[in-house]
């Protein structure tokens, strides 16, 4: 098989993606996000907020980084993102397994290319992942928000979780950090999200 | 107004992008694809199949071309490519207000240089954006195969119509252009697309 039929093969498994929903509302609340769609969003992100990345960070990478950060939901499914520590580390080994299973569909230069861009996101060791993760922590707020809570309320979501999610929006952009934690205070102030349990 | 306030209001007004229908199926055929999962995949196909564009493209910027590119399909709508000529001017004038509205919510230096970038990919002058339109011509096919011909049967779509659009991804890519054409005539011989009218 030559690289483009590889590469072909890779992106029709890619399109799976959009069958796997997440937790969190479109802004109007009129049904859940889609991870492909949720990625697209990211990307969108990283290019119009790029500013409020560290000086230096190179946002092709982490553009790279958001699109292919959710692939392996495509056997590993969606977990969202306040279920116990048990879970993430189940989720955390089929999302491995799954890794080598779809990145190793392209040509091995472009499979171990993509996979340590994969591995970085994970990591959270470069600027550039821990900005693109702190999008992928802003933007279901920006949601949730939008919606009026609606996936905090539904889970029985308390303001300190949300809080202990969102440092690693400060970990990757002062300002976006800054930024999520007014939004929470304010969605506590609207009603949309739980206060802390006493 | 500051500008991570102006950045964030288009981030969420993007959101509705989601709820743009195309005409194109999933590969498995369940639903229509939407806008954004749609540059979602166009993204991640300029990413894997970069090779394939001519040397010295700017992969970086095909990538934000073709995440930005169908936004103004939140207030135009999308259009089926097959669609008449009035209805296409029609179109691109509905396009270039939308632009103006949706670019216009970003601070004004990026608003502008996001809608040179729309700009650039429309005109289709620089090998970025002819890569990028390769590309959005291209992916419908490969869904559009993979789910047996589904919208092409139910809109009455025959082979010359679909290489007539085919001419775009050509001049995009060589390669990718190659691999339409023997994937168009592998459609007509699986009775997936009807062959030209006599």
């Amino acid at each position: 098989m030559d690289a483009l039929d590889s590469q072909l093969r890779f992106i029709l498994e890619a399109d799976k993606l959009k069958n796997v929903l997440r937790q969190t509302p479109l802004c109007d609340g009129s049904r859940r996000e889609n991870s492909a769609e949720h990625s697209w969003h990211l990307a969108l992100m990283a290019i119009v907020l790029g500013k409020h990345a560290p000086p230096g960070t190179d946002l092709g990478r982490v553009v790279a980084m958001v699109l292919l950060h959710d692939l392996v939901e495509i056997d590993a499914g969606d977990l969202y993102v306040y279920a116990d520590e048990e879970a993430q580390q189940r989720q955390a080994a089929a999302e491995r397994a799954a890794a080598g299973r779809l990145f190793g569909l392209l040509p091995p230069d472009q499979a171990a290319a993509l996979r340590a861009l994969w591995e970085e996101f994970e990591e959270r060791r470069t600027p550039e992942a821990r900005f693109g993760r702190a999008l992928d922590r802003l933007q279901p707020i920006l949601l949730n928000f939008s919606s009026g809570g609606e996936s905090w309320r539904s889970h029985g979501i308390t303001a300190d979780q949300v809080l202990a999610k969102a440092t690693l929006i400060e970990d990757g952009s002062a300002a976006l950090g800054e930024y999520a934690r007014t939004l929470i205070g304010d969605a506590v102030a609207r009603g949309y999200l739980a206060p802390a349990e006493p």
